[in-house]
């Protein structure tokens, strides 16, 4: 029915661990660990292929995983307390845990179901709070795509899936340098907006996002590139009228990425 | 010139670690500590005022900290290395900490500059990041007040200073019950928003927020508690329009924020 592993000493769970701790073996593997039960079904919804479900029995009884999961195509294995420890993140928990296969969208393969779509570019952010956040905006605006230009991390830490809340699975991601993303944004003729203070900068809200718009945010301590800065349609800035001359990175991308779907009058 | 401090056993030094890290300690003494030198010439901007500040001469020399303090007037203290790890919040660091007199301002004792207020209320926010973002996006904007209703924490907790990096210092702030908060912004006239959903609910965008506002953000976990839904002028949401029913709550405070402001052409 299904394999029970009570070691955290077996080679399987050392080898989760090691998906869970690093971003080279996630890579190495193509595989990484959702967490959590919302997590692990938005996953599914989102066309990710799961190998593997772990569970602690004490959490979560396995006829409740048979209601929520399909465990006849998915392998499961109970685990102990102690080997569900090693393996979660969070301290509220849910006892499930699964091993996913990765599915990183090439920039090519990126469609869009719309003649003007809405993205979201963030080049080289860093902290998986403000990435989460961003997906969470991403998700709530319902936009074409997100594009992590020179990315510092994999899409895939677990810091992301759970401050993402698991909007690291709804939204269409690609990852790719700065410039192989300028030049498929140009490819299909879609204007550049780029969140940056310079001698031509305008107002955010006087520009017109209706057409085809990427909407480019930078890192706090060193906003964005020249590469973008030079390929941008226009600069815009959120007028600072305080005493600090930056927000939040995923509050300000927030900020104009609803201002873009007001004018569109959210369709 | 100044005293010399080299042991972690030191009385002051022990008190100071307690204001560091209990809130009841900060409360009693009515003091807090302040890390990094924006952070402290922002307090020094917004009417702090001063105590001590203790510097490690290895990271700022005596020379540099008169240049950047009016250190004839506040008591300065040269700490060692371990002293002050003992006392940093931060790992990279700028070798200065100020001892800093509290100054809770009472909801009676708030006054506005215009006619037509921006306020930004936040019932019972919990994660010093999120506190610390809607800080630096009240700041942005200059809105004309911050209100913490039932808050969870005090202001002066030395994450909330680091994540709104100083900008605790430069808002109009007061904390209040929920229902003080509600009495005072009637007694001033001030339109209340609540971010909620109900079944009278109104896209946010919708409304007019050039008149006095007050727009109320609450937790993600529970919302708004039923005081604030009763006494809104209208219940606004943010339409969510992809798999996920919530955003992090500071971008969403952000996105009503710069919604008035736009509203009222950045004035």
């Amino acid at each position: 029915m299904f394999k029970q592993i009570s070691s955290i000493q077996n080679p399987l769970i050392k080898e989760l661990f090691q998906l869970k701790e690093k971003s080279r073996t996630r890579k190495k593997l193509g595989r990484f660990l959702i967490e959590g039960q919302r997590e692990i079904s938005l996953a599914i919804k989102g066309d990710y292929k799961l190998d593997t479900i772990l569970f602690d029995s004490d959490i979560i009884p396995f006829n409740q995983l048979q209601s929520l999961f399909d465990t006849n195509t998915i392998d499961c294995v109970e685990i102990t307390k102690e080997v569900y420890q090693k393996l979660a993140y969070r301290s509220t928990t849910e006892g499930v845990i699964a091993v996913a296969k990765s599915k990183i969208i090439a920039l090519e393969n990126i469609s869009f179901n719309t003649a003007t779509p809405l993205i979201l570019v963030a080049e080289a952010p860093e902290k998986p709070g403000n990435i989460g956040a961003i997906l969470r905006t991403a998700d709530a605006a319902n936009i074409d795509a997100v594009f992590i230009a020179n990315p510092k991390t994999d899409m895939y830490n677990p810091n992301i899936i759970r401050s993402s809340v698991g909007c690291v699975f709804t939204n269409q991601i690609a990852t790719g340098t700065t410039l192989e993303i300028i030049d498929f944004l140009k490819s299909k003729d879609v204007n550049i907006y780029c969140a940056a203070l310079s001698d031509n900068s305008e107002h955010y809200h006087n520009q017109n996002y209706k057409q085809s718009s990427a909407i480019v945010v930078g890192t706090e301590a060193t906003g964005l590139s020249n590469q973008w800065l030079e390929n941008s349609k226009k600069n815009i800035i959120i007028p600072m009228q305080g005493e600090i001359d930056s927000m939040n990175v995923s509050v300000a991308a927030g900020i104009l990425i609803f201002e873009a779907k007001r004018q569109r009058n959210f369709k």
